[in-house]
């Protein structure tokens, strides 16, 4: 964070967006969804996928790509399984409608698992899978766009870096959490590179060309985690989501098909309930010794501390919900565009 | 291969292992899954966990570890979901039976998903959702054991290396598979390596101080792939499966528990049923496609073809398939010895 940055308290933020939202002709619930999804990312650190996302947002509702106001439709359902048609609607929108869906099933029947098509972008997919978490349950997210990594072997994109996001409750402990791409680096991380003018690791990307690079701005190509266990992971979550729902997006960029690079998602969300196979309680007691045992284990060398996953982010979390958000030049320049375009006064502090 | 390596026929092998699991005294279907799974993982090429497993068995079995003649028990069921205490058994005979129920559960409400409770190695993990995949669904399958992995940060183990394996249909082309450790290696590379008297590449394997190793003798702890993001899954499949059947894998270790290293796997296997959400012959059709548009990629320097997901499993299988399964020295003994142990003829041509 610069020096400079400015800070604005969580709440500030989010009663600013969502006002920015109901503006740009989303539903007061769907501005609320898709302000809180932003406001998390931020609040834990993962400022790729908060509020500077916010220009993106009303570019894509101004083109028409994303429905402020959808007509979501289940189009199938059984007592664990549901296909939900988001007809382009903002992530968080149809997300958080399909989360609290999946948690009533698994309610019922142990699991609920929902697949989405045609979603905008979802944000932090951690979010969803902590909303499982919250209610005893196991929480898992998966979400695939048109391509932009390698797959292992190759010099061209092929697969999406396809996020997912597991969370289950703790009981001292936050929840545990991973929510990783299946690339080496999230694009998020080369966009600070560039904005930061530094370089990026070689084996993260590849140019246009297929060439691997450190520069951030040549960067076409993201690279697989692990090869192609990364890859692999990518190509059956597409298999689990667009094809479960119909809607195919790597193949339309193979075939070159108009639009085929237009951004749009399919999605999984499911939760599985853990009262319904073992002791919720013990089991987030269990959950927590897990975190404590490996946290205890000698450190490798060049580390000081073994870090579980997600626990970066809630470190960040803490801090930023006592001492607010740091808002960069950048990002601030987005929000008071969208302030001046919509009439809604900035956050207080800004 | 060993140019001196002897072939056997899939079927006379098969015939073979069954037999001998009988005189151990499995009934005569968990004999015949046992086979099954041992000789499968054969004729893909995945030797680490093929007949030359028949030795390790026999002996968890005269140990006790292993239970022939388990009393496997559904514990809790909902229409979606399974409870099941595997009592010890050999892996097959309750994973088979295991997907087999979820099968039933997917074609009657779209998803079937069970956890298993202390069973013993189920193999090739491939199998089981390969089982789904041939009934026109996706399968999942996900296995935890004592730690043997260095979580990403730590130089001692603390998570299995925990494979997964995902399995969706084709039309024209062989069914999808993922088979991945979340290691960079799995233990078995590392036994091939040791066996050849060759080293391991830098990246793989700790020794038992925590420091790199070349040599597989001294690798004692597994590494993961993609650094945290391997460890993470891990970390988190243990919590999909020990967890959710309230039977700690990690945590006993971490305590110094007497017999917390004792082998013992937890699991989930399950079932999405295609046909619940979109047309089975259009899905496999566009699975068929994301293959094709893959292979069609520019290639990577070094590469010579883009391979998916279990293409080299496939090939090596189609030959085998011809020509039979080569049997190193060290495998024909340990058959030769059960051969012996229970007065059962070695397969035709050994």
């Amino acid at each position: 964070m610069a020096a400079n940055d400015v800070r604005v308290k969580a709440e500030d933020l989010k009663r600013f967006m969502k006002a920015v939202f109901e503006k740009a002709g989303f539903t007061p619930d769907g501005a609320e969804a898709q302000a809180d999804v932003l406001v998390w990312a931020n609040l834990r650190g993962v400022d790729s996928h908060g509020a500077q996302r916010i220009s993106w947002y009303l570019e894509l509702v101004d083109k028409g790509h994303m429905k402020p106001r959808p007509n979501i439709q289940i189009q199938k359902e059984t007592p664990a399984t549901l296909l939900i048609d988001a007809d382009f609607a903002p992530g968080p929108v149809v997300t958080v409608l399909a989360m609290r869906k999946v948690i009533e099933k698994a309610r019922n029947v142990g699991i609920g698992w929902a697949v989405i098509r045609n979603t905008l972008h979802q944000g932090a997919m951690g979010y969803y899978s902590l909303m499982a978490a919250k209610e005893g349950m196991a929480g898992i997210s998966i979400v695939c766009n048109p391509p932009n990594t390698a797959p292992h072997g190759a010099r061209a994109a092929g697969v999406h870096n396809s996020p997912i996001a597991i969370c289950v409750p703790g009981k001292r402990h936050r929840p545990l959490m991973l929510d990783m791409a299946t690339s080496v680096a999230a694009r998020g991380k080369l966009d600070v590179a560039e904005d930061k003018g530094i370089s990026i690791p070689l084996g993260w990307a590849l140019d246009k060309d297929g060439k691997p690079t450190t520069d951030p701005k040549a960067a076409a190509v993201l690279l697989p985690a692990g090869g192609g266990k990364g890859s692999g992971l990518a190509m059956m979550f597409e298999c689990l989501t667009s094809l479960f729902v119909g809607n195919p997006l790597l193949t339309p960029v193979f075939q070159g098909k108009p639009g085929a690079q237009v951004h749009r998602q399919n999605s999984v969300v499911a939760a599985i309930d853990i009262a319904t196979f073992t002791d919720l309680e013990q089991y987030k007691a269990n959950a927590d010794e897990i975190v404590e045992g490996i946290k205890a284990l000698p450190t490798a060398e060049g580390f000081t501390e073994v870090l579980v996953p997600g626990e970066p982010e809630d470190r960040v979390q803490e801090e930023r919900s006592r001492s607010g958000i740091p808002l960069p030049e950048g990002t601030f320049l987005k929000l008071k565009k969208a302030s001046e375009r919509f009439g809604v006064p900035l956050p207080a502090g800004l």
